[in-house]
C-alpha cells in the first residue's frame, strides 16, 4: 500500500502543478486548444513511469488491481484532462481491454499497440437513437454475413470519442433469432472503410466537444468488413460488453468522486474567501456549512462504496459484484449531481460562468444518471436480487 | 375574466402555431438565426392587438392587473421566444416601467418611445463581479457630481441583455456615507456615451448567447452622462430598484410555471411515445409516472402561489406582500428545477441534447435559485417576518 | 365572504381561549379525561349557533360550501380536539352525510338525529386486514340475503372511532359475480346487533387511543340486520363510498393544514424563546430560518390547492375533480410530513416528549399519507389522467 | 477475521432464534413482560461465552478492537432486546468504560463488578431541561464542595435508564469560573442517596418504557456525596464525556444500521408476500423497487463509513477521528430515519400498527437524529474542520 500510496501523491502534485494550469484555456477555448500542451505532459507521463497505469506489467502499465487503479481513478477524475493525459480515458480505457482479450495477434499490432502508445484514439458504438439505451439486447444495427465479410448496416449516437477516431468498436446483430443474449456480436470497424459515416458530433448541453470529449451520432451504409473484424465469437457482443461493464463503472464512479471532491474544495475555498459584507465570509452561513458537512460525508461514503464493490470484482469476478455495480452506479451519480449542485449555488452567479469547471461538470455530468445505464434500471436490478430470496421474480 | 380568458386562448394559440415552430432553428443556430421570423411575428402581435400587454393603455398596452398579466406571463414563457415576440421580456419590462415612472419628457420620447415600439432594446446594469448580488446595498460603481454631469466608474456583470442595447440603466453609489439604502441613485446611460465598455458576453452554462438571451460585463470609464440621465432623485437607486422587484418577481416565476408546465407535457409526451421493449412505452413505469404526478402537483401548488401574491401586489402593494414575494422566489425556482430534472431523466439521452428546449432551461434556468436573490435570502427575508411577532429581530 | 371572516375569527378565538386550555390534560391522560369539559365546550359551540357547521341549514348548521367549509376545517385542526368540539370530526361527518343523502326516515330520526346532536358516535367499516385498502373493490366481508334480512360476515381493521360507537357503516359484498363496481353493499348496522363483535382497538404508534380517536378490529359472525339496513341501493357501495371521498379528502387536508399551521407557530416560538448560550436564540441558526421559510411557503402553497380542489368540487362535482383530489391527498399530507419533522428538530429533545402536540401528531399522521389511499396510488390517479390525452392507458 | 466471522454468525443465529421470538411479547406488554425469559438469555450468552463481548478479556470480555465490535453491535442492534441480552447496552457500555478507566478500586468493586455481571444497570445524568442539549458545556447542576463531600443541586432529565438504576453517573458544574471546557465533574451518585429524586419517567413518543428502554427526569436536592464520588478529577467532566463519545458513537450508528438491515429485511419480505391484487404482490411495483435499492445502497455506504470510522479510532485515537465521528452521526441517523419511513409505507396500514417493530423504531429513533447532538452540530463540526485550511474559523 506504501507503493500505492506514493505512486497517488505524485499523481496529486502532477495533476496540481501540470494538468490544473491547463484547465482554464481548456474552458475558454476547447479541447484543441490545449492540445499541444496535454501532448507534452503526456510526454512527461510515460517518463515518470505512469503511463497507462490501468495496463498489465507486459503492456506498459503498473499491474494494479482494480481496487488500486480506482484510487488512481479518483485523483486523475479531479480534472477533466486527468485520464487523457495518463492514457486512461473512456472509451479507450474500455477498448483496449477489449482488444488486449478478443482480438486478433493482427488486430493487436494495428490497433491496440498504437491504442497503448497514444498515437490513435478509438470509440464504442452501441446506443442508438431508435431504441432505449436502458434496453441494451434491443437494437436494429445488423451485420449480415456475405462471402468471407460482415455488411453493417444501422444508426447509433452517443458515440463517445467518434470524432476523429481511428477505429470503432460496433455492436451489430448477427442473429435476430438468437436468444436475447446472443443476438449481437462486436466488430472492429476503422473509421475510414467505405459505408461508415460519421454524421455529427451532437450538441449537448450547450456543445459539441470535440475529440474524446464529444459524443458522435454514426450511419452504417452497407460498410463490408472482413471476418477478421468480428470480435470474440459471433453472438458474443453481449457478453463482452457484460465484461467490461463491471470495471467500466469502478472506473467512471471513482471519476465522479474525484469531481466531487475536487467540487466540495472549490466550495470551501469559495465560501472563506467570498464576503456578503466586508469581513464576513460565506463560510459564516450555516446552510453553506451545512452543504459543506453533507458533501463530505456522502463524498466519502459513496468512495468507501465504490472501493468496496472494486475490491469484491478483484475477488469474485463482475458477474458476483453484480449488485454492488448497480448499487454504485446510482448513489454515486446522485451524490455528484447533488454536491454539483451545492457547488454552484455556493458560488453564485460566479458558478454559473464557464470561468469555473462547475457549469462544465454540471452540464456534462447530468448525464451520470443516464449514461451506462438510467438510476432507475440500476435500481431495479438491486431489488430484483434483494427480493429473490422471497420468491419474487420481477 | 372572460376577456382574459379569450386573450389567453389567442396567445396560446399563437405560441403553438407561429412561435413553436421557430424553436427548432433557434436551438440549433441562435436568436439570430430567427430573429427575422420573429420580428414578423412581433408585426402580427401588433396587428392582434396583443402588443407589450402589460402596459397601461395609454401607452398602448392591454390595461391588465397583474394578476392577470401573470397568467399571460405563463403562456408566454412556454416558449423561451415568447416573450420577446409581445415585446414584455425582461429587463425591458422593468426598465419601460422605471422610464414611464422617473424618464423625463426628453428621456421618455428619446428611450421609452422605441423601447415601447420594439424598436430598440435596453439593459440594467446593477450586479458588480467583487459583491455578493445578494447585499444589494453593497456596490463599488461610483458616479461623482462634476458641474453639471456625474463621472460613472465601475465594474459591472451579469448585465442582461447589454449585446446591442441602446442603453442602461446603470446603479452607482453618489453618496457613500449616507443610510444604507440611499446610497446609490439610478441613471440611464446611452450606451454610445464615451467611458461606457461592452466587455466581453459572458459564456455562461456553455454558451454566450446574443441580444435579450445574453448577460454581459461592462465597464465604466470616466463615463460622463448629464444630470437630466439621474432617474428620480439622488439617492433613490435602492427604492426604484425594489419598486421593479415585485412585479419582476411575478413576472419570472410566472414565465417559469410556463416553462416548467412546457416541461411536464414534454415529458408525457414522451413517455407515452417512447418504448422500452415493442409496444411498452415508458408511461407505464411507475417511477416516471410518480414524477409526473409529482410535477403536476407542484406546478399547480406554484401558480396558485404566484398568483395569490400577484393578487396581493395588485390589491396593497409589493411592500405589504414582501414575504409572499419572497415566497414564490424561492418555492417557484425550486419546482422548476425539479421538473426540468424530471423531465430529462425521462428523456433519458435525448434530453441531454440541444434537440430539446430541455438542455437550454436545465441550463439557462439553474441560475433562478440564483439571480434576483438566491434562494437562502429569500428564505431569511420570510424567517424575518414570522418571527419579528415573537420578539426576534435577525 | 365579510361573514365567513366573522365566523373565522370567532372559532379561532374560541379555540385559542376555550380549546387549547384542554390540550395538555388530554395529551397527559386522554381523551376521556377532558371529556366532561370538551362537552360542556359542545354546548358553547351551539349556544354561539357553530355548532355541526358542516350540515346544511335545515339539519341545523351553517350551509356552507365546501370551499367556505374547508376554512373552517383548518382552524379546527389546529387543536385535535377541534372538530370534535364542533361534532364535524370523521368518520361522523360521513355518515351523516350518507344518512342525510341515503337513509331511510326510521334511520334518520333514530340514528342521524341523535349523531347531529351529537349523542352518539358512529363508525365506517371498510378496511380489511387480509387486503390491500389501496384496492377499494377487493374485500372478503360479504352479506348474503337470507328471507328479510341480510347475513354480514367479516373482518374489518381501522374502523375509527369504533369505540364505543353506537353503529357502523359496514361495506360488504353483496354481489361477487358483479361488476367490479357493483360488487359491494352499504349496511347500517348497530353495534349491539348480535354477531358484531368489537375486537380490540388496534394499538398504533404507541398507543390504543379511545373512542373517536382509536381504530378498531372488528369481526361479523353470522350478524342478521333487517333488509332496511342498506344504503342506498344494492352495488351501491362503492359509488356511495366514491361520493364521501371528495369532501373527505378535503376535510382532512385542511385539517393537516391547520396541524401545520399550528406546527409552523410552534417553531416559530420555540425557536425564539429556546437560547443556544444566552442571549443567543435558535432562531438566530440559519438552518432553523430555512425551515421556517420552507414551512411557510409549503404550508400556504398547500392550502391554495385544497381551496381550489375544493372550489372546483362546489362548481363541478368531486368526478370532474378526481386530478385535484388525488393532488392534494400526497402533496398535502408530504407538507405535513415535513413539516412536523422539521418541527420536532427545532424542538430537540422536548419535541420528542409527550409534553407537546409535536409528538401525538408525528405519531398519528404518519398515517396521512397511507389511510384513504397511499401517495402511490394517488400519484398513479394523477398521472393517469394525464397520460390519457397521449393516448397511454394505465 | 474467521473468529470475528464464526462468532458474527453465532450471534446471528441466536438473535434468529432465541431473541426475535421475545420480540412479539415485548411490543404488546413491554420490557418486563418478556424479562424473565431474557435473563434466562443472559444466562445463555454467558455460556457460549459472548457475555459483555466488549469488554477486555481481563474483565470477562472478548477483548474486540472497536472496529470488531462494530460488527457485533449491527446485529444486536436487529432486535431492541441485542444489546441487553449482551449486556452491552448503553448507557451501561459507557460506564463500565468509565468507572474501569477513572473508579477507584472500591467503585471498581462495588459498582463496576455487578454492572459487568448484569446484576445492577445504571445512568448517566447530563442534559438538562432549561438548556440545550447541543451546547455540552452549558448547564446549572452545581456540585459543590463542602469537607469532605460534594453537594449537588440540579435537574435533570432524558436520563436513559434512570428507571431501576443502581447508581448515576452526573454531570455538574464545579467550577463556573473555569475555563469552559473545566468547569463540569462528573459524579458517581449511588441512587439510593438521600437528596436524589427520581421525578418520573418522561413519556416520549407515546410511552414511558421502562428499565433501560426508558428516559427519566432526575432532580438533586442538596445531594450530598463524600468526594471518592469524584470521578477522575475536578474538571475532568467534559473531558472524560468525550472520550466517552467516540465509541459510543459507534456503538449507536451500528445499533441503527442493524435496525435499518432489519427493516430492510422487513420491507422485502412484506412487499413479497403482500397481494395487491390475487398475485400480484407489491414487490411488483417500481416504486417499492426503488425504496429496497435506495436502503440497500445507502445502509451499505453507512456501514463501510462508520466501519471507517471505528478503524480510524482504533488507529489513531477518537480526537484525530473527530471528523469521522461527527460523519457517521448525521448521515447514518438520516439513512435509519429514511429506511423506518420507507418500511413503513411498504407495510400500509399494518406498519403504523405497534404489531411490527416499525412504528416502536419510527417512534424512539426519530430521537437518533437530536440525542448525542443533533445533525446540525454535527454538520457544523465537518464544515469547522473542513474550511480550517481556508482560513475560515467558526
Amino acid at each position: 500500500m506504501t507503493d500505492l500510496q506514493d505512486i497517488l501523491q505524485q499523481i496529486r502534485d502532477f495533476i496540481q502543478e501540470s494538468v490544473i494550469p491547463l484547465e482554464a484555456q481548456f474552458l475558454k477555448a476547447g479541447f484543441s486548444a490545449v492540445r499541444p500542451q496535454a501532448l507534452t505532459l503526456r510526454q512527461q507521463v510515460k517518463e515518470m513511469g505512469l503511463w497507462a497505469p490501468h495496463l498489465p506489467p507486459e503492456m506498459g502499465g503498473l499491474g494494479l488491481s482494480l481496487h488500486e487503479f480506482a484510487h488512481l481513478s479518483e485523483v486523475l477524475g479531479t480534472s477533466p484532462l486527468g485520464h487523457w493525459v495518463f492514457n486512461c480515458q473512456a472509451p479507450d480505457i474500455g477498448n483496449m481491454e477489449i482488444l488486449h482479450l478478443h482480438g486478433t495477434a493482427a488486430q493487436k499490432e494495428r490497433y491496440l499497440a498504437p491504442l497503448v502508445r497514444g498515437e490513435i484514439h478509438s470509440c464504442f458504438a452501441m446506443t442508438e437513437p431508435e431504441h432505449a439505451g436502458s434496453n441494451p439486447v434491443w437494437m436494429s444495427t445488423t451485420a449480415v454475413r456475405d462471402g468471407g465479410s460482415y455488411v453493417i448496416n444501422g444508426h447509433k449516437w452517443f458515440t463517445t470519442a467518434a470524432d476523429g477516431a481511428a477505429f470503432a468498436v460496433v455492436m451489430a446483430i448477427t442473429d435476430p433469432e438468437a436468444a436475447r443474449h446472443r443476438r449481437a456480436s462486436m466488430f472492429l470497424v476503422p473509421t475510414d472503410t467505405p459505408g461508415y459515416e460519421h454524421v455529427r458530433r451532437i450538441p449537448i448541453m450547450g456543445e459539441e466537444g470535440e475529440d474524446y470529449l464529444s459524443h458522435s451520432e454514426l450511419r452504417f451504409h452497407d460498410c463490408r468488413v472482413p471476418r477478421s473484424a468480428l470480435l470474440g465469437q459471433e453472438g458474443d457482443g453481449f457478453v463482452i460488453a457484460q465484461q467490461r461493464l463491471g470495471p467500466g463503472r469502478i472506473h467512471h464512479t471513482m471519476r465522479w468522486i474525484g469531481i466531487s471532491q475536487r467540487a466540495l474544495e472549490m466550495m470551501c475555498q469559495y465560501a472563506a474567501q467570498r464576503e456578503l459584507a466586508p469581513g464576513e465570509p460565506l463560510a459564516r452561513k450555516q446552510t453553506v456549512q451545512n452543504w459543506i458537512a453533507e458533501s463530505q460525508a456522502e463524498i466519502q461514503a459513496a468512495r468507501l462504496l465504490v472501493l468496496d464493490a472494486a475490491a469484491k470484482i478483484d475477488a469474485r469476478g463482475s458477474k458476483a459484484a453484480r449488485v454492488e455495480i448497480s448499487q454504485i452506479k446510482f448513489f454515486v451519480a446522485g451524490v455528484l449531481n447533488r454536491v454539483l449542485d451545492r457547488a454552484i449555488q455556493v458560488h453564485g452567479g460566479y458558478g454559473l460562468t464557464d470561468y469555473t469547471l462547475l457549469s462544465f461538470w454540471f452540464r456534462h455530468e447530468r448525464g451520470a444518471r443516464i449514461y451506462d445505464g438510467p438510476d432507475e434500471v440500476h435500481k431495479s436490478v438491486v431489488a430484483r436480487h434483494l427480493l429473490r430470496p422471497y420468491g419474487v421474480r420481477i
